[in-house]
């Protein structure tokens, strides 16, 4: 920010949002600077708005003073960039204090939200009521904006898994400063607003996803019924080649409809870095771990190479009719099918040490690990997953956990696959060898995001306070975005590492360039967030 | 078309097609400017382009030349304008030529086709291979382009009916001849380009559907597998005020998956004019029907106020619990709810003849209606509902239909509303009164396009060759869009009579405008095709 324009911004910003509401201390700033990954943005000051007016003016300012600003909602972005943004300079504008809910139907069975609303709040929000609603949550933990992650394209584990595929009516601030309302919102009183997502000419809600062509300050996120009944999914294969199989057997109910969520396969590693930190006494420090580890950690955590979940929605009897042919659909391809409902997760619970004492498994392991995976597919937001990122850290997990702050080294890589055994196949092979000789533990998960792709995420989960992993796993991860692309599988959401890297050439790039050049001729708006500028 | 660049264009685009694929004979063009309502519009010439390499070349040469050019699929686009184009003066450019299914994977069931293959090519195309997928079709006729229904947001009656939901992976040429490919295309061997919807940074499909800002020669359509069994359902509501109570006990089963088919609601005219043209004999030449028509017409015909359809898809056990649930959900809400399979509807043609003769009811007439409904419910094309346009003809239908040539009136407005009944019913109570006070039968169906909407499609079916008939019909048409968008329901989808009126003003329309000066800065392609010009 160039001081003299800076300094103004910063005066008719403290006007338009009063002086709490810009930050500028050293200690604020450079915990919005530090994210889970190595990174040299700068950020000159915090903006946090309080209402669309607000951000509007916020904008006019910018374009006035040639001062660029990076919208988060919540900054949860782990592992993408957290707070970080994309270009060095840029004034970080936090949406978190707009956060009301502003319509919501039970009937309808939809919600309509600030980018500050969170998912712990949704989830209260809905509770209070009674409502027979669900949401779809991420695992990214409870504090996670709904907009925000709806935007990026994030996913569940619900028949909602697809966010953005489940969301509709957008209210934009553009970067001028001018507001839009997409779909029907934009005729006045027009009922279908926030029920029907194309309205009428040309549908504009993509332009505004993973972007830097507008702010979007309000969305209408859509909620499922609760089933009558729920029963949850488990199983396991012991074969290091099984994948393509599972893989092959599930597409066919997912694209009939008997399967409606967004199933999800894991290898050993990630369920290992779910369940436990590093085993540093056991390895006697050595890194990454060994096949012969491996080996150990399967058998004696009852896991298989891979390790699958999802979960069946509907009346007992829809529920029994999917459990016969998803029983049918793995035979031979998987060991220990397992279900679950409410009932057996509670008796579990309560016999977990007896259970332990006959069979030496301890079940209370395990159902750590099974009760948060059972309530995301219920749509109960959590924050297990986030115990990862502390995988490599030789300090025990906080209570209060806070992986920027406390120098968790997490970068996600997520190319995307088609639903097919022979692609998964190939992509998580390459990933894992890949992975393992640049030291780090290739922990991967599969979502059956839509009926006919694959969402793949690669986990580098390492310790920022480590001479040299910053750079290490940095590599790690280039290498590893490029030959996942090269081989055809390109990542369906980008870190602020990486989105100046992504292929801008030819009429595509000039496109986008083009349409930044039109909406944002200042580039006040988040530079460098997925479209590059116009080069000069 | 200005005589002059008009002539050199011609020339051009002559070098690029050949002589035989330019044609401005006037019978052929009076033909094209000819719809199913009055049109002012006149056409200069006709351009067949074989290849998207020929549709590049003609649009920079429609550039160089300041031509506006105005492209079709099939033209079928009934009801809205057929191969009318939104302004005078555009040479029409056919791309019925480019008629190649591309790719196929009966695995991760997708077609890639270009824009001239028909609904009936690739239902042949599925039929050859004995493939296990089958396609959405809508009731526009057999003829009907893929692509052409679904950048018009078109829909059908099964789990795919809303087209433009199940399609990715456009090939665009935009106004200026470049070429770009949406979502993961733009990557060279990606192999999720056909799978996943969103690719990574804005998603652009939107901007090319409903719009003027490219043209789609190329597109990814997803295919649904064949159930293992299918069956079908009817029912009726013999209460004029049922309609509410029908929409409510409906939308739980849709939004918690039991009924994943677009269902579908009509009243009695519709049905009507779905069995039999306007009984001129009987009502002694008087129009429109008069209630006391109706009550014989319900009678005779046994259909109801309200006349509902759908499907079940699954195992057999899936559907049988569907059905109960259904029956359960529309007790004391409809009558007669009835089901049928493929053999009952191979008994029941059987055995019409003698059920008559026992219970007087014509079940050859109403199986004449059922069957393509039901083939509809399995994505079978039809031409059977193109019958109704002759509605108001005193000629019979002929076997070759053709309701451009034959003086078919047909206007069709589109009118979303929420999927709610007290909405349902006072958008259809509004269209019912207003459509027969201006002398026309008010055939209204109701489809549930998304979990959340209903498609209301009325019909203004009328008679071109009746003095007077094209302003009366019109008028009516124009009154009743404005009606619908000031009760707070805006139209899915526009006639080339009515997108000129669409609002757009504000910062919306701005936007739009900007967005098309940008990328067509000539005004060549498809000018007043839903986005208005920048005022000047």
């Amino acid at each position: 920010m160039g001081s003299l324009h800076g300094g103004t911004a910063l005066l008719e910003w403290t006007e338009v949002v009063g002086s709490g509401n810009v930050i500028t201390d050293e200690a604020s700033l450079h915990a919005a600077e530090t994210g889970t990954f190595a990174t040299q943005q700068r950020i000159p000051a915090i903006v946090r708005p309080g209402s669309r007016e607000e951000v509007q003016a916020c904008m006019r300012i910018a374009n006035r003073c040639s001062v660029a600003v990076y919208p988060i909602s919540s900054g949860k972005n782990w592992g993408y960039g957290s707070r970080v943004p994309a270009s060095d300079g840029c004034v970080l504008m936090d949406l978190g204090r707009m956060n009301r809910i502003l319509d919501f139907s039970e009937e309808l069975a939809y919600v309509t939200v600030e980018p500050g609303v969170t998912q712990a709040q949704l989830y209260a929000f809905l509770q209070e009521r009674g409502s027979g609603l669900c949401m779809d949550a991420t695992g990214a933990s409870p504090g996670c904006s709904l907009i925000g992650n709806t935007v990026e394209r994030g996913f569940g584990h619900t028949p909602y898994g697809d966010h953005f595929a489940h969301s509709c009516g957008l209210e934009v601030v553009l970067p001028g400063g001018d507001v839009i309302e997409t779909g029907f919102g934009r005729f006045s009183g027009a009922h279908t607003a926030p029920t029907y997502r194309w309205g009428v000419g040309p549908t504009l809600d993509g332009l505004f996803s993973q972007s830097n062509l507008g702010i979007v300050t309000r969305m209408t996120i859509w909620l499922m019924p609760a089933p009558e009944y729920f029963q949850a999914y488990y199983f396991r294969c012991e074969q290091s080649d099984g994948l393509a199989g599972l893989i092959d057997s599930l597409r066919p109910l997912r694209l009939n409809g008997t399967i409606r969520s967004a199933s999800h396969i894991a290898n050993d590693y990630k369920v290992i870095s779910a369940l436990q930190q590093y085993p540093w006494q056991e390895t006697g420090g050595q890194t990454p771990l060994t096949p012969e580890h491996m080996v150990r950690f399967r058998r004696e955590l009852k896991i298989g190479h891979w390790n699958g979940s999802g979960a069946l929605y509907g009346t007992k009897r829809q529920v029994q009719e999917a459990r016969r042919l998803l029983r049918q659909a793995l035979k031979g391809k998987a060991q220990r099918l397992q279900f679950m409902d409410d009932r057996m997760l509670q008796l579990a619970g309560r016999f977990a040490k007896p259970y332990q004492m006959v069979s030496g498994w301890n079940l209370e392991r395990t159902l750590a690990v099974l009760k948060p995976v059972y309530g995301l597919m219920r749509g109960i937001p959590t924050d297990h997953p986030l115990e990862s990122t502390y995988w490599r850290k030789r300090t025990p997990i906080p209570t209060n956990m806070d992986p920027d702050r406390d120098g968790c080294g997490l970068l996600w890589c997520s190319p995307v696959a088609p639903n097919d055994g022979k692609h998964a196949e190939r992509l998580t092979t390459m990933a894992s060898a890949l992975v393992l000789s640049h030291g780090f533990e290739p922990a991967i998960s599969l979502t059956v995001i839509t009926d006919r792709s694959l969402a793949c995420i690669i986990s580098i989960a390492y310790d920022r306070s480590q001479e040299g992993e910053d750079g290490r796993a940095m590599a790690c991860y280039r290498e590893l975005l490029e030959k996942a692309t090269s081989l055809g599988y390109p990542s369906y959401r980008l870190s602020v590492a990486s989105m100046s890297e992504m292929e801008q050439s030819g009429t595509y790039g000039a496109l986008l360039s083009t349409l930044k050049q039109t909406l944002d001729p200042v580039a006040v708006l988040s530079p460098g967030r997925y479209i590059a500028s116009l080069s000069k």
